[in-house]
């Protein structure tokens, strides 16, 4: 039923040189930005005096430092700090490091509450401290030997932090910069970040009217737009279209529920901070659904199950809401609703290789026909506390080994990162930015079965549990949109595209013919639309540019005439005129073959 | 955009009789059903002694009484009140009216505590009471002039009902039952009866494992198994599809919102009774969506609009919550979670005319689709509370009838019975067995773009107030299923048939080519699978009748040495052997065609 995906796939699966750099991160470049973010502190010191001091730990490619100021930073003071920066890394001062007791820090840092706070929680009696110039920071090292070898730095920008991340402390004052041990490292760098930048999907959101978030709604709660729900839909109807070939079933669940099926999944225990308030509803508590299973579950249950009847694979774009801080809120990225494309299998654990060795091939099925080629694989096992038996864990993580060995697929095996209920695998995407996105996951359960007694009747006429299968082959809509527009950079190929194209007459006298055109091309199923406005043609391509249409059909007299249509694509490429047959069958043929071509146009 | 109909409908659009008929009532069928509700008072009085009465009214077809008992009754109580009853039609015994001061009326009932409790209610000092027999009834009347005239009549059943429908007063034990004027017209309402148990569609989503209600998860939360699920998607795909055809774009919005938004829409105030109880998410109260439009509104308000852009006509099938007590409950017709198959309008009020004729021509058209010929059309004007001006409510009435009059469609006039936001129309469907279904509606309304400031900029470059107008072309997809599946007593027409076709091999030597052909017909895009169980062909047969699959595929060895199919209909028909090539034809014809001649095979 699923087609065989394991030689295609396994000369592709190599982690992309970035994501391994960036994981590990090499020592010196460790150094180099401990260093750099020392040096910024010694150069706010001098710039307020009375600054009091955070911490300033290396992050990925950069650094940061946490302040207490008297008054707050604005962008302009950013080149300041950089020069004062400059002139330390000019003048190579070198890095000292020291033991002393804890009476001696604190007389050190008598002036630097949080540094205080810091010196009573350290465990040893002995703390360590580095100096450089007339800065002094509490701090374990490592550093380079002197601040010349902090070649390439820059400061990125200015955010609030709470102390400790606790919103009942201070709000400090955080300045984010990045450091790489060569000017060309952190040239490529940059560029990469304004190109990051451009793509932004929360930006892109607005300026191609895709979806938006509002104030008076609730954050984290995305309204789709017009443009944006068209993407949403085509993919979904993809979705469910792929499912049904691989004999998945679709069903709808509601999005409340009485708040004891999460006690009895055992989910309100463990998760509730993560859940929605209970409503109480004629002296029962419902909740708002944070996962569809408990729902796909009673439906399982309302009849008795044969072995022969699995597996059961039940598939429902279901919405979720689970509650997220305001200030981890990001884009499409981190919500508070999301829809899942969840699917769970129902099946007996003789069938579970060949389920897992099915969601995979179609996940990655899925991935490739969005254009994603490079993948991380992750499988996750047994943690401290766990349900199930040992025994259990352990064949059901051979089952999973055994079916990404099928596959040939290279993974990585993160031990003891499973989920309480069972061992996973999880695939992250890397973008065209080489950027890694979280994608499809694939969790065994053996935890909700046992609760919720989910059996099937096997061939001995004795009731077994059966064993849960939850995955995803996207992720969520959200979060897999957010990823699309920033992979193709709101650039869509053809057959996602609100608009696919835009029809621009060049005068008033073109109007007719370009309005037959859009209904012909609607009538052929494409999404196009007529630019009648009273501007220029320049001023329309150029719009249509913006909005990363994939085709302008221009319209004057010669067209007119001759019954054709003048052809310009959105990377400004001129395919000249062609008959509306030929452009339609050129258009249709991107559509069918979901064509990927167009996503460099940008 | 919209294909004209006013001339088709024309000629369609009368009431049904029926529906008239049941709106009216005849007087004397009045009289002898509220005849036979004393008479049967009078039999429960003569084998409870110790009853207390409650109201016994005339209710559509028939009557009910309310009584306190010492004992509940039970189903076998109903034939010994229904001989009682004979009896006392038998002896022919007159009724008497006689008028009463409230103190004689008091004595009269001095054991009936609900009598006083209605007697002190009573404006006047005199008071009318009726006897038959040894009966006694604080009642206004009219009556029959003797029992003897009760020439039909039928006790149905038994129900609990609180004492004037208040959960904190005591609960009564509820008769129902019908009478008629004669016996041919008690039958033909009793067939009805028989025909509409047979197609509740509660009792066929279970039998059609079309859709479940859990208890544990909560009462009036529809669970769609794959089945009802199927038939779900394909209506809203459909849907999708001639909303895309007549300019609306589709839009989706979160499941919870900020309890603000509908404070400043005024639904908190009106209808919080109706509305799940707030969550509380960082000190901000939210409630889940109890209808669609404020999020559509903050959409509408990311941007200036101008003249030119409207009419915006933003769809979405969108599920909303509403509470409504757990007594009032009813399968799919009445629940808690619905899916509204909603859109909202935004337009300018020269354009309104025009918009309510799209959308009225649009809901018939879909109501057509789905074999519903008949209809009652309500236009419901300005209520004693309302938005807006006088002015704007008679302007928008007479667009409305205008609309109505360019239709060609009669209607009925319900006098104040508009929501308090603008004036509606309502269409009832009548479906197979004559019966009423509330259906598509079309709303004005004035306060929303009012309360939440939802302006256009018109060719005087100034902002007006656009006019909204809410409006469904089915209802729910929850209320539409449910009455579709009664309308059609769950033979599906083949487009929608959760299974189209079930192949059934005659022996085990038939089943490879059974599965090739499944696998034909799945291809061609059908819902095809083989019964593969080792079970007698008749056995299978049967079973696919009740399952209501419209065709039955019987594969023996003639049929696979000729390549083809024996099909048979559920109705029984059998079509005798064709080629695979003119099965599928003939079913994708009755498939595109949306062809409703399957319907009356049940």
């Amino acid at each position: 039923m699923i087609e065989p995906l394991a030689l295609a796939l396994a000369g592709r699966l190599l982690f992309s040189k970035e994501i391994m750099a960036t994981a590990k991160h090499s020592a010196q470049s460790e150094k180099i930005r401990h260093s750099a973010s020392h040096v910024m502190a010694e150069a706010v010191q001098s710039l307020f005096p009375d600054a009091k001091f955070g911490i300033g730990p290396v992050i990925e490619d950069g650094f940061y430092y946490d302040f207490e100021l008297t008054r707050s930073m604005t962008p302009e003071d950013l080149p300041l700090i950089e020069s004062k920066m400059a002139e330390t890394i000019a003048s190579d001062v070198a890095f000292f490091q020291e033991e002393v007791d804890k009476e001696e820090a604190r007389r050190i840092f008598a002036h630097q509450p949080y540094k205080l706070e810091l010196i009573d929680e350290l465990p040893d009696e002995q703390v360590t401290i580095y100096r450089q110039g007339s800065f002094t920071d509490l701090c374990k090292g490592p550093h380079v030997g002197s601040t010349g070898e902090i070649k390439a730095f820059k400061l990125l920008s200015i955010a609030g932090a709470y102390w400790r991340g606790d919103e009942h402390r201070p709000m400090l004052q955080r300045i984010y910069g990045v450091a790489f041990e060569t000017k060309e490292g952190l040239e490529h760098h940059l560029e990469k970040l304004a190109e990051a930048a451009k793509r932004d999907h929360r930006k892109l959101g607005k300026e191609l009217d895709l979806f938006s978030f509002h104030e008076e709604a609730g954050p984290g709660l995305v309204h789709w737009h017009p443009k944006g729900a068209v993407v949403r839909r085509i993919i979904e109807d993809f979705w469910i279209e792929e499912h049904t070939k691989r004999g998945y079933e679709i069903v709808y669940t509601p999005h409340i529920a009485k708040l004891d099926l999460w006690k009895t999944s055992g989910h309100w225990e463990l998760y509730h901070e993560n859940l929605y308030p209970p409503m109480d509803v004629e002296g029962q508590e419902y909740l708002i659904k944070p996962m569809n299973c408990p729902a796909h579950i009673l439906m399982y249950k309302t009849r008795l199950r044969s072995y022969r009847e699995l597996p059961i694979r039940w598939a429902e774009l279901g919405t979720v809401y689970r509650f997220e801080r305001s200030g981890v809120l990001h884009g499409l990225t981190r919500v508070r609703g999301f829809t899942q494309d969840d699917a769970h299998i129902f099946c007996r654990s003789d069938q579970l290789e060949d389920e897992v060795v099915g969601v995979m091939e179609f996940a990655f099925f899925m991935m490739r026909t969005f254009g994603f080629e490079e993948y991380e694989i992750v499988l996750a096992t047994r943690p401290e506390k766990y349900a199930g038996t040992v025994e259990m864990w352990e064949e059901a993580t051979e089952t999973l080994e055994r079916a990404l060995k099928r596959l040939g697929l290279r993974y990585q095996i993160d031990p003891g990162g499973g989920v309480f209920y069972g061992p996973k695998i999880d695939t992250k995407l890397q973008d065209a930015l080489g950027r890694a996105w979280q994608g499809p996951t694939n969790q065994v359960d053996f935890n909700l079965p046992q609760r919720f007694e989910v059996n099937y009747v096997g061939a001995d006429g004795v009731e077994h549990p059966v064993v849960m299968v939850h995955r995803t082959v996207l992720g969520s809509m959200e979060r897999f949109l957010g990823c699309l527009i920033e992979h193709y950079g709101g650039a869509f190929p053809v057959w996602l595209a609100p608009v696919q194209a835009v029809v621009i007459p060049i005068a008033d006298r073109h109007l007719e013919y370009a309005f037959q055109m859009e209904a012909e091309l609607k009538a052929s199923g494409m999404r196009a639309q007529v630019d009648a406005r009273s501007e220029r043609m320049n001023f329309k391509i150029r719009e249509a540019q913006l909005q990363k249409i994939p085709y302008m059909l221009i319209m004057g007299d010669k067209e007119m005439e001759a019954a054709m249509v003048s052809v310009r694509l959105r990377s400004g490429e001129d395919l000249g005129r062609q008959t509306v047959e030929a452009f339609k069958s050129m258009a249709k043929e991107a559509i069918t073959q979901k064509s990927l071509d167009f996503c460099s146009d940008i």
